[in-house]
């Protein structure tokens, strides 16, 4: 058995449970409230409550369970929780394709998506990292956007599911597909997307970097994508864009000279055009990891009169701000 | 694309959001709460909320979407619903399989659930069961305990994945193991399945009846269902059991003479006994049907403190109880 939710090298469980994380394997297994049957939490009174159960599925009561994952410690501290796990598949197939245009490749996603190909991870790597990683690890991947897939199953099934998938890709544009079964060299035909993040840092050190995490719905995440792509340019902006696409969930690294206020304005600029081109198109300021501090300025847009019962429902628990206060909530702003 | 959720013929969008219903493909799809991305919901004050996003995740404020499903209408009225839909899989495939004894099919089960096969359905039908669909349909399906699956994928992974289970269930002692790829054979080969509610019922039209709905851990399924079985023996009741194993909820169904006060006794006391023993393996008093009236005397017991916040957030939202009163909570309870 394996545990599906892989955010990054240092994420712990509880800190997956407070944000709700999710990662590359988001789009056939679920995110970590999808995880998540029963957690014990200490609520700000002191009494020990249970939120679920250890059945998989229930009717019963309200379900506690799912408003406590994501809460990030605001409404009380988890001493425990109960996971599931998934079956490690019999065989697995990594590939990479890359396109001419990003839209091309999102694209080419959306089309995988909607084929229903239960297709176990599906990134986007745009062509700004695709370089940033040739620079930092001498390799010479073509650098155009690139899309990374894998396939979880039996091996006839998942050669059937790659001869479809190839044809799709191939129809969106696709100028390359490359698939690998054995274990090292599926290490090495991903090694891109896991180094990416080192590589965009790497090659420029003397940079700081903001990451958006916006998630849109499927239907709207070429134009996103194409639109932060586009906006990176027009700002004169280093970076790169990363997506989780099979969910929607896409990154924009903005690199920026932390000694210039004009670079520091461009930034957080493109950072507030992309959460709001998200939040018109139905879409979510955080797709993974969490409001803290540096979104509560969206809330008020992002959940209109919904913001009020939040903020209820943490005063009802924690009438006195004890826990992870200012965080998630922009209380303060209520009647503002 | 096609909607995942079947609970039954007559079940309205709005009913299967406000009891989160679950159906035979909840163990490949999920259940109602996996399926909705947003909801519009009218509190009891007016206030119009939406309480998700078209996104398929976030980590943006509280997760209300999960806590308004399965609400039973006690918390707002929803006008709203926004769902996902999945791919039509390229291939389906039925099959059947009896075993001897009901611990024997349902230990089948757990190993092809555990062996990470993505099967789409997987239905306990109990020998009592094939019996009256025997005896109302004119068929003459071996009265044995059963398994019915169905696979969903592409035409060769669903060819290996079949060969799998087919060794799997021989290994848990399997008697028979038939399969059909079309569609016309595949529903002959599952009428046993479709049939029976009406074939239990047709059989003893002058009984009343009374149906279970735990779910409980898997690793806890075949004891639970064994004990019901052998319990519907002890007592000397007719009825029957299907289950959702896949999720671990199971129904027994229970016949009883509505004129003979000992008979309701025993059902009730069955009925008791099924949820005490499911509570007490860490599982839940409803799987999918929801709480209404009927499972109000066991919410203290499934839920301990929980339940007060539970309570809280329902006087919180609608402080003069106007919402469906009296359903879910057993609020005058609360000081017993």
């Amino acid at each position: 058995m394996f545990f599906s939710v892989d955010p990054g090298a240092d994420a712990s469980i509880g800190g997956m449970a407070a944000t709700n994380a999710s990662g590359t394997l988001t789009v056939r297994y679920g995110g970590m409230r999808d995880q998540i049957l029963n957690l014990e939490v200490v609520l700000a009174d002191g009494r020990v409550i249970q939120t679920g159960s250890l059945a998989k599925k229930s009717s019963s009561g309200f379900h506690l369970n799912g408003l406590f994952v994501g809460s990030e410690g605001t409404l009380g501290v988890f001493t425990e929780i109960a996971l599931k796990l998934h079956g490690i598949p019999e065989n697995i197939v990594a590939a990479r394709c890359f396109f001419k245009t990003v839209r091309d490749s999102v694209d080419a996603a959306v089309s995988i998506l909607t084929a229903g190909i239960p297709i176990a991870r599906i990134e986007l790597v745009d062509s700004r990292s695709i370089k940033a990683v040739n620079a930092y690890s001498e390799t010479d991947y073509p650098e155009a956007p690139s899309l990374f897939l894998e396939f979880h199953g039996n091996q006839a099934g998942n050669q059937e599911d790659i001869e479809f998938v190839k044809e799709i890709v191939e129809e969106a544009g696709c100028l390359e597909f490359l698939f690998e079964t054995d274990s090292l060299k599926r290490a090495l035909l991903w090694k891109a997307r896991h180094e990416l993040n080192y590589a965009l840092r790497h090659g420029s050190r003397e940079l700081a970097s903001m990451t958006t995490d916006v998630c849109v719905p499927i239907s709207a995440l070429s134009d996103n994508v194409e639109f932060a792509d586009t906006q990176l340019d027009v700002l004169g902006l280093k970076g790169g864009i990363v997506g989780h696409v099979g969910d929607g969930n896409f990154h924009v690294m903005i690199l920026f000279d932390p000694n210039s206020l004009e670079e520091i304005d461009k930034a957080k600029d493109l950072n507030r055009q992309i959460v709001n081109k998200a939040l018109l198109s139905g879409g979510t300021c955080t797709g993974e990891h969490g409001v803290g501090l540096g979104k509560l300025k969206y809330q008020r847009q992002e959940h209109g009169e919904a913001l009020d019962v939040m903020i209820a429902f943490k005063q009802l628990l924690d009438p006195n701000n004890i826990l992870n206060p200012g965080k998630v909530l922009p209380i303060n702003e209520k009647n503002a």
